[in-house]
């Protein structure tokens, strides 16, 4: 009989919590107990997994005694204030917020694309950034097959990204002005609603902020090119669920549109789906609620020898979130990874 | 007392129309008589110009009989039928659609970057298409100050852009999904509501679209860089007025962040809205129902020496189309151009 492992999900009634939870269901992870442990205004909620109606706990450091594997999706705070004990519990804890992805002490990774940064793991383990995770693939196959040289990236970024928090708010606005009521915000920055906010996470000194920062380190790191020569611009707009992004690459090599396109398309996250001719393109309504990175717009950029244009999306729930964590888990699994030593 | 003249609008009863009423009114042009033109679906609609309502009357090739100015919104096939009979009696043609605007014979102008162009027109005089009309000061600025070597843009457009029908849509859609009804899709490729379209006019060969092409090849005209590296990725977002651009641009020369700042701030088509540390930047529906075009977002592009991003909003309706015209117009008048040679 295949071994089962005792899952903890720490953030469990979140959208990314709830994400997890129909990920382990659809993939039939090996469980043995499942906890969901949540901070003590989520507690005592009941949440359905298979049959099952199970009762979140509050987490506090000793929930971790006998988990094998924490899936964290509970924000930066709580994530550094637990990961320790979890460890020290001996479990892996693999976490979805921004605490830890640049410790170098801590492998970032998404599975298909340098899922061998897992060895030698010491517990801690990071997923990526949305905006990263959908990235790195496109960006990984572009590298092997000709170099890649300079990434310029444009993010359109759904409230999703943001939370359950900040769907409502774009659902609510939009009602207000359905009603002709005053659109209020709370949230995000300012109104989403028919609008778009250039501004994801904090600004930084450099004037990009955080979550632009984040694409250019994390896929830094991911890629094994810390010089890599990369640039973001990250921009939310009123889309419930889907990331898009508007990619330049200038590549090292001289290769065909069709080269690109064979080459994404025999990935195993990446579906290609581009015949201009025939208006096929993808949009992030049809990308939500699956589990692929979808390229379109594959074609030469006008403005270099060697440079492409694509137009990459993805459910960021999914490979941007729960579904690369659950993948991870499952990797440390496949490779029996884990056990590990804290030094 | 200051001269008069006789002016048509044609495509009167359209967005652009009616902005383009809205303007003469508002900038107080000198106009003798107002003739407002449309197709015959259009005919007997009354517009209010100032207090006056006047009635559309539909055009023929003897609607430009003593017209001074012809201020064109009605599309590609409507400007090639009659631009020619206006011309032939006189009238300047000033168009807003795709029609002229490459052709070696028709000034394509943006007063502020390129006026002198109209010198010696032939009577046609093209406006640029609405994303071309807000990049173009932008990028004359930076030309100007450090030479532009490359240029790439990622657009988030409004439906606006698309026509009335294509706001009435968005508008339709939001409210069959606040009432959860089927949402419909007539005008635009795709839904729109809660979602993106990387398809703004038709697909060309090069797997580009036109209104990517037509970036591209109005920015090399107007700036005079016929070799200009410049790429283009277009996008239609669920927002009704104001397009985006995610702008990054390579220059020649080393310039600071302050210099590229100021430089754009003394332009008299810009206001610069750009402190990051306070939060402060321009959001579309900031943008709408005002003149300038805005950049915020200044920053240095962390993947190129001499690169900068910026992020340019503008009401596509007015620098984009109708303000851009009259402007047009003003010029003609102001520097006694008005006359010209078929030849």
């Amino acid at each position: 009989m295949e071994k089962q492992y005792n899952v903890a999900i720490l953030g469990a009634t979140g959208k990314v919590g709830q994400e997890l939870l129909r990920t382990l269901s659809e993939r039939n992870f090996p469980i043995k107990n499942l906890k969901l442990l949540a901070s003590s205004k989520s507690k005592d909620q009941n949440l359905k997994f298979k049959d099952e109606l199970l009762t979140v706990e509050e987490v506090n450091n000793n929930s971790f005694k006998d988990i094998d594997i924490v899936l964290a999706s509970s924000g930066e705070d709580i994530a550094k204030l637990y990961a320790k004990s979890a460890v020290e519990e001996g479990a892996c804890f693999i976490d979805n917020s921004n605490a830890f992805r640049m410790d170098t002490n801590v492998p970032l990774v998404v599975p298909e694309v340098n899922g061998e940064d897992l060895k030698n793991h010491r517990g801690i383990i990071a997923n990526p950034n949305c905006s990263t995770s959908q990235l790195v693939p496109v960006l990984k196959v572009l590298d092997d097959l000709a170099g890649l040289t300079r990434v310029i990236v444009s993010t359109y970024q759904s409230v999703s990204g943001a939370g359950k928090e900040a769907m409502e708010e774009l659902s609510e606005q939009v009602s207000q002005w359905h009603t002709k009521m005053d659109i209020t915000t709370k949230i995000l920055p300012k109104q989403i609603a028919f609008n778009l906010i250039p501004h994801i996470d904090k600004f930084l000194d450099n004037g990009y902020t955080k979550e632009e920062i984040k694409v250019i380190n994390e896929s830094r790191k991911i890629l094994h090119r810390p010089d890599l020569l990369i640039t973001c611009t990250a921009v939310r707009v009123p889309v419930f669920v889907g990331h898009s992004e508007s990619v330049t690459v200038d590549l090292k090599q001289t290769v065909s549109i069709d080269e690109v396109r064979d080459s994404l398309a025999r990935h195993s996250l990446i579906k290609v789906i581009d015949d201009p001719l025939k208006a096929e393109y993808i949009t992030p309504l049809e990308a939500a609620a699956s589990d692929p990175v979808y390229v379109s717009r594959i074609r030469k950029d006008t403005s270099s020898i060697n440079g492409f244009n694509l137009w990459v999306v993805s459910d960021n729930l999914r490979i941007g979130a729960a579904l690369n964590t659950v993948k991870i888990a499952e990797y440390l699994i496949k490779y029996n990874l884990l056990n590990f030593s804290l030094v």
